[in-house]
């Protein structure tokens, strides 16, 4: 159909596979695979190879880690008072993009009775053998039902340790015209409204 | 910086070096690769390598091919008398859409002096090779300055040959409005008007 031979066509297949990637995006970038230079894409392809042979989670925090611990959990200079659990691995980048200094917990998603994911799917477990030393859990999950579901299914089982547990502020994102601001939002950050001054 | 193993660095680099591809989907890629089916994913590295290894060109139309003659040369069904010179392979891909039943010859490129790319960078020699039976070469190199001036180059080369010489129809694109049309494309489709018909 396309003329090409099968191995081009492979690889237009699988990029189509990713999220976002059409067929027509998908072409263009197996075509740039057979411009690129090979050596990039031989390394590319190793990459690939190492990802799902090497990488696995970290025996901590169950971020991705090719060692057994990962390089945060290593990391002596963080703020060993404070984690913060997150569903996934690409909301730690966010978190180490936002400055965090303190360790992660990352439970691999949220509790979802709907499609069958309850607390023993989730790394919720090891979570409760790290608290020693721990002086506050934030509870970082994503403000969906399924995320608030977590979030309120961790901090009734946590209420039974003495730790100061926390979630994430919601209201008005940074930048945000209050005009484009939903509902939900605006009347979060009212009935969460922190206080200027006092007289 | 983002928390990530190396490998997961690596892979987002890689994606982020793909035409269109920006750091922030690159990133959104790899974790998808980390999520993927293992078998995918490795069948998909598979591909890459292959596609640097053992993809080369087709020896008569210099189409991308696994073998020393594509699978469009070898079809004996198509029309022999008919070629199609075009640019890249991913041309090929359109015409074969397009429905186009005669043979291709990928030049490679098109002339570009500022460039540096002249008639010796392009699979212009091997052409005149494959001349005899043809009755119609069709130069559909792209509509820009380089790809005019190697049709005009190609198209004196080639009148030497007892050979009609074709080239793509200028116009408006099927199901365009006029408004939307530039300029240079309309006066184009006034000069090239077609009867349809003569009292």
């Amino acid at each position: 159909m396309t003329g090409l031979p099968p191995t081009i066509e492979k690889i237009i297949d699988s990029f189509s596979r990713f999220p976002g990637i059409g067929k027509k995006t998908a072409q263009r970038l197996a075509l740039h695979v057979m411009k690129a230079d090979k050596d990039s894409i031989l390394q590319f392809a190793g990459a690939l190879i190492d990802a799902k042979e090497k990488v696995s989670h970290c025996g901590i925090c169950y971020n991705y880690s090719e060692e057994d611990i990962c390089s945060i959990c290593l990391n002596p200079m963080r703020d060993r008072a404070l984690i913060c659990v997150v569903e996934e691995p690409a909301d730690v980048i966010l978190f180490e993009k936002a400055g965090f200094k303190g360790y992660y917990h990352v439970l691999g998603g949220a509790l979802s009775p709907l499609d069958g994911i309850g607390p023993d799917d989730l790394n919720i477990n090891p979570l409760f053998q790290r608290l020693s030393g721990v002086t506050e859990i934030i509870l970082a999950t994503n403000m969906s039902v399924e995320g608030d579901t977590t979030t309120l299914y961790l901090s009734k089982l946590l209420s039974d340790y003495h730790l100061k547990i926390t979630r994430l502020a919601r209201g008005v994102p940074v930048g945000s015209h209050l005009e484009y601001v939903d509902e939900a939002t605006l009347s979060r950050s009212l009935s969460e409204r922190v206080l200027i001054h006092n007289e």
